[in-house]
């Protein structure tokens, strides 16, 4: 099952995707695909119901974040053991954990916005989690249960801001559309191995990324028992899992965003994103 | 004008308090203290209100944090400089920002919780900026009109987590009740200069820390609009303003807090808060 928000940013509705592709209108039935909706059984109801008796979503409708309701968005840093190289660091001994604001989400195909004084805006398609029931201590062997799917994020990084403003990356990771997540919640039985999907981005038609999550250094069952030690996962919080090599700042010479600049990212099963460049207007 | 939200974890309902100190309910006029109610317009609104027409408050009624909405919590490290000294760090060239999860948020008087497998859980007494409208780019002159009031915020920290987990101080900072604030937002009329306000922190009686605001070295303005230039902020979120001298781990030997402890701390003007410190008993 694929469940989306589609609708003006801040204003977003539920939907879900027919047999045809074609995204449905979940409003009358679910305030929002968000909370308890995310859990087993709020998700079983929706995958009871026969998508064509609902509304048809306009096409050209705008796609919102396909979660709603997240309260953290957690990153994991240097998770796939080439993209540690190509940044010249060593893969760590344990996850590398940072957090990227909830004001930085935006849609998938929203444009990802250089903020004023970037000049190192860069890219990173990752696999994103999206947790579906409360988890606080939970085993690996359990962790899979309080996932209610996978989508596709980008997570968006102005590098000298990351490594350079005073120690901790938070604040070359969480600009305004720092964060598209989207097209669609791809419910977790429609992924049944999480570790072997293919994952790429190119910008302006040119392949930048191009790898697969069978060389994440941490897992997603992992992942999720490893940060249930430190807090409380809750419905609708995101988890993206790192990023494989291919990023601006690993090339010679390095090479970022500008204006006009169209990146596009997808992963195997879960759908594409697409996003224009542009200058901040208020900068 | 101080505002507060009491009632059960996740139920809060809005509040002010009257010229006696006995808070009045203002659930039957505005939905939350939150979101537009924080804005000048909306304060002015409250201010205009007689309270002594409102429904007093239960005297025994547990404080929740007072504001909602929190999109994020930014927290500023090392921003006093004898607090720098003391953990064996140099004051930064420009202020260290790092996010503590709102999931970690609680009211001023609920209990601090030991993580599972924590050994360093330690206090920091913080004066905390609640936002009251929209900031993005803003310039020093007019950031203090974007601030809605003040409170007190204990920056709990698990040190070796913060420290020695591979890197970035998420995971330190991010347990569940490692964010009380309140008890109440006073409006930032009634603190016409941050700057000049004495913060305390004591542990089983015993005072811990003793400064003043007047030695940070980031000032509340300076950090409003620093901040503005790297992401917006937005409505409810909480600016930690990092801590004065005094915690745990900057003793000899450290010391850090156990389960039967009761940590209390204020600020002048802004009131206090009691924290019993527990053992995560889901752990």
């Amino acid at each position: 099952m694929k469940l989306l928000r589609w609708g003006q940013i801040g204003q977003e509705k539920p939907a879900m995707l027919d047999a045809q592709g074609i995204a449905r209108d979940l409003s009358g039935l679910v305030p929002d695909i968000a909370g308890p909706v995310l859990s087993d059984t709020g998700l079983a109801m929706l995958r009871a119901l026969d998508p064509d008796t609902l509304p048809e979503v306009p096409k050209d409708a705008r796609l919102g974040v396909c979660v709603g309701g997240t309260g953290k968005v957690i990153c994991i840093g240097l998770n796939y053991s080439d993209h540690a190289a190509e940044t010249g660091a060593k893969v760590p001994p344990e996850p590398i954990t940072f957090m990227k604001a909830t004001s930085a989400l935006c849609g998938p195909n929203d444009p990802i916005i250089i903020p004023a004084g970037s000049t190192k805006t860069d890219w990173e398609v990752e696999l994103a989690i999206i947790i579906g029931t409360t988890a606080r201590y939970v085993q690996q062997a359990d962790a899979f249960g309080h996932i209610a799917g996978y989508t596709i994020g980008n997570d968006v990084s102005e590098r000298d801001w990351q490594a350079h403003r005073s120690g901790q990356w938070t604040k070359g990771k969480s600009s305004d559309n720092f964060g598209p997540v989207g097209p669609w919640l791809v419910t977790r039985d429609e992924v049944p191995d999480p570790q072997n999907l293919r994952l790429w981005l190119s910008v302006n038609g040119e392949r930048m990324q191009d790898g697969t999550t069978a060389t994440m250094v941490y897992g997603v069952g992992f992942l999720v028992s490893y940060l249930s030690q430190f807090f409380t996962l809750h419905p609708g919080d995101i988890i993206m899992t790192g990023t494989p090599p291919g990023v601006g700042l690993g090339m010679t010479p390095p090479r970022y965003l500008s204006s006009g600049d169209v990146v596009e990212l997808g992963i195997d099963g879960l759908g594409q994103q697409r996003q224009d460049v542009i200058a901040d207007p208020r900068g």
